[in-house]
């Protein structure tokens, strides 16, 4: 037996296993599964033709609203958990977006709650949230798409804090979902899982690399689940499949247990957050775990701070920077023509006003630099190990992090240069931010966020600049739906105005997609952000601008 | 001209910069520093008598005193200040305690405020403030004790943020004090600035790296000062000098343009604090530059949190941790008897409770490794580099840091795994601390700080072992005096039945000072200490116990 195949025999038994969690009465026949591949725009219809009215009633409802017919007993733990495992595994089979199925599990957990009521019901009672794989899960992997990881099941004592937090407020945890092997690519894809489509648009990619939370979710496979954001892992998938995904203050969720590529660097770090289909739900979940569970109290990563989701009252003169691009690359005509409907809202409420949020190219550059460059500090030591390890073939999307010129990995000194530099730039910032006069300061910015999607295979990472400053900057930003891209209204890009190459690529790219019309109806996705801390300040925001849209 | 008589004539500027800074009515003859340095325990006794009564009285005050007599226009700006300036003077003659000297700017200042007196005087109107060298002010140089760094005087663009907020406060700034070159120990010495001797004890270390602030304010030449701590900086010269100390959490007091080494090293990072005679002063302070300049407005690494320094009153059902030693070195009879003192004065108040505070001596001595470890990660190459810029000596006291086996430094990858391995001593900290059921869960924990004073040469790290640990914590720890050694009453130890020969090393050093006699009356230093973020409980708590010592 030689080392390739050994690798592809250990992936099938991956799959068998994963396949092997769904009963045989979910399961598609392969025609079925190739005319919903090829019904690219129509995943949700689709599958709701699958479901049953009463399930479909259940998936596309609210946290609040579950909860609510919960207490009413309209409904049973029972009754939800099978509407949105019976969704997961529809979904999963076209698109491909599970790791870890746990259906009988949840199940068996939903009806002991069923016949175990207690009279006060726990925040998240009976509530179905998913997981990215990062998540430790008793009994299940973490393989973050590595191989070698795989088969390796999780004790209790190894499960993540925010994991025993969820079985705490009475959710109940249903599947662990796909990543691309290192969590380091905004294309979800590992030789095991495979490659995670977008569920609104099964033409593009999931984003990543929280793809499979992305595209589960995107489809009413789930109403909420917790992704990670490194340079935009949230955001990306989020903004690809019409979710809100916030990614808080490094500190305001806690990562304790969650299992993390390049553990331990604690520059530009990762942290986690959630996707969710509907707002009121995202700032409900965020108050549970913060407010409720105290996150400061096990994980001294965490802020005591409390979370507040009371209200979306903003105080008097409300300041908004609207951020039209960075003189690098240029935003797309359809997120110009989103943030120019947010700024008209703004502008035409009384005690609101929008102000131009320009810093300087250079500092731009600078941050977005500074990103790139800390990804590859240890020149991919740590990706071609785990790769090397179980003998599966190193990605595509991953080369450029595995660098083949033999430069050694950073040295302390140079890692502290970079963490100075983070710094730097973080207060010069700060600088242009207190340059404002304070009457025009921004209460919150709104920005792109990745400026289009890519087909499988095109992942560029120069669409993520509006993105990964702001994990530089450690702002909390949330992604938010901002309608939808309209090829006769948004048209082509003018190349020959090109600000430099790259952007004439970006530029070409764009072009392509309107001309070919496969970006017709995709979601365009904005990022409401604001300085370190102020997460209620984002979401309330937010709250209050996706009600005036 | 060689090289070494390079270095040793721009050592000889410097000093002699310095010394043109102090004027001549204020410079004793060598006949008195010789006999005021031999007379080794009553340095404070002979500058009193050195200077006049009404200076005394002012230097024997307090920033609470001194405010009110400003404000009833008792004293002046220029009074304060002129004493501060003479009695700062004359101690750093005998022990060598200012690295620059600021004095005739601080006294134009003060007639500036004499003769622009506001209405209502800022929180620190003409309040005398000393600087650890590390601090950039316009004008002068930060040199942190190497003389590659002198006659580089920092702009007013280079001044750090906590100067200008002393300046906002109305503090005036008058001198900087000596550091160990590199800060990276707890003795101070450079070849630029010679020895900092302990102003309470000459026979003795002033400690370090804040050693210079330690001995000024030891012997009055300051009320209150600024340091820095990674490793004892603040609270082992504190200690030394039965002064008051706080090393806070990271991110409460800014450390914006404040030179360091190690910039960008963010693992156990050095905290900035102050040194002060006066506990209600230092709680005024903290008060001061925390709820007044909100630092996290303009440095981006401080958290936003107020500062209550308005009350000692705690909570009922007061639970106190008394750690008594870590199992691997025994802290000395002194020690023990001032935390029987406090253990015996907390179980005899009513609804207070002391408990045993017990961490284990793995994790004891996992923390203590860490921190060393991570003084060493680049092995000493910045150190090495500083040195050789002027060509001047290694000093022997660093040469510990500067590895001359050739390990190379640490890659990335050590780096954050080292770094994994903060974050998890910490958790296992907390897992200790969460054991407690929650009526004897610690609010504070009073610990030794550094175990016994050094003779100039003498430094021992291994005495910091209940210093360190609290760096690699992020646990705020506020050293606090507790009494004096007493000869008789404190005796030997038993060095038959020592845990290891390291404990036995320090046992007979501390019979040494026992038996030699120079030890009586040195101030005990205990740290009153808790969990990240509880800066105020810390001082409420200290203030408590102060008052009932």
């Amino acid at each position: 037996m030689t080392v390739h195949s050994t690798w592809k025999e250990k992936v099938q038994l991956k799959k068998d296993q994963l396949n092997s969690k769904i009963k045989d009465e979910w399961k598609l026949n392969s025609a079925t599964i190739t005319r919903l591949k090829n019904d690219k725009k129509n995943l949700i219809k689709n599958i709701d033709d699958l479901c049953s009215s009463s399930e479909n009633q259940i998936t596309h409802s609210t946290i609040m609203a579950l909860r609510q017919a919960l207490e009413a007993k309209e409904l049973s733990c029972h009754e939800i958990t099978a509407a949105f495992c019976h969704r997961a595994a529809l979904i999963h089979q076209v698109v491909n977006c599970l790791s870890e199925i746990m259906f009988s599990e949840a199940l068996r957990l939903a009806d002991y709650y069923d016949s175990n009521r207690p009279a006060i019901l726990p925040p998240l009672y009976g509530i179905p949230i998913s997981l990215k794989d990062q998540c430790n899960v008793e009994g299940v992997d973490t393989s973050l798409g590595y191989l070698c990881r795989t088969f390796k099941p999780k004790t209790k004592n190894e499960e993540s804090l925010i994991v025993s937090f969820l079985r705490d407020l009475g959710a109940i945890i249903f599947v662990k979902t796909t990543v691309p092997s290192s969590m380091m690519a905004t294309d979800t894809q590992s030789n095991t899982f495979g490659y995670t489509y977008n569920s609104i648009n099964l033409s593009f990619s999931s984003g990543g690399s929280s793809g499979g939370e992305g595209s589960l979710i995107g489809a009413h496979g789930s109403l909420l689940g917790l992704g990670t954001d490194i340079g935009g892992s949230i955001r990306v998938p989020s903004s690809y499949q019409g979710l809100f995904g916030l990614k808080p203050t490094f500190g305001r969720v806690p990562y304790l247990r969650v299992d993390n590529s390049f553990e331990g660097r604690e520059t530009i770090p990762s942290v986690i957050g959630p996707l969710a289909r509907d707002l009121s739900d995202l700032r409900y979940f965020m108050s549970c775990v913060i407010n409720i569970c105290q996150p400061w109290v096990q994980d001294v990563k965490c802020i005591p701070y409390h979370f507040d989701s009371s209200t979306s009252k903003l105080h008097d003169n409300y300041v908004v920077g609207i951020w039209y691009g960075d003189g690098v690359i240029d935003p797309p005509p359809s997120d110009i023509r989103a943030l120019k409907t947010c700024e008209d809202l703004v502008n035409k409420t009384k005690g609101m006003k929008a102000v131009k949020w320009e810093p300087s190219s250079e500092l731009s550059r600078e941050l977005f630099d500074l990103a790139n460059e800390a990804d590859v500090a240890d020149s991919g030591n740590e990706i071609k190990n785990e790769f090397e390890i179980s003998g599966e073939p190193l990605l595509d999307i991953l080369k450029p992090m595995v660098l083949e010129n033999g430069r050694p990995p950073y040295t302390v000194n140079e890692w502290w240069d970079l963490t100075k530099r983070v710094y730097n730039a973080q207060q010069l910032m700060r600088d242009y931010y207190l340059s404002f006069p304070e009457s025009e300061r921004p209460d919150v910015i709104i920005s792109p966020t990745a400026l289009m999607p890519f087909r499988p295979g095109d992942m560029l990472k120069t669409t993520l600049r509006y993105i990964l400053l702001f994990n530089v900057l450690n702002f909390p930003s949330l992604s938010i739906p901002v309608g939808s891209v309209d090829c006769q209204i948004d048209g082509l890009m003018d190349t020959t105005s090109a600000l430099n190459p790259e952007d004439k690529m970006i530029k070409t790219y764009w072009n392509d997609l309107i001309q070919s019309g496969e970006i017709d109806g995709f979601p365009i996705g904005l990022q409401v952000v604001s300085p370190t801390f102020n997460d209620n300040e984002v979401c309330k925001f937010a709250s209050w601008l996706f009600s005036k849209i």
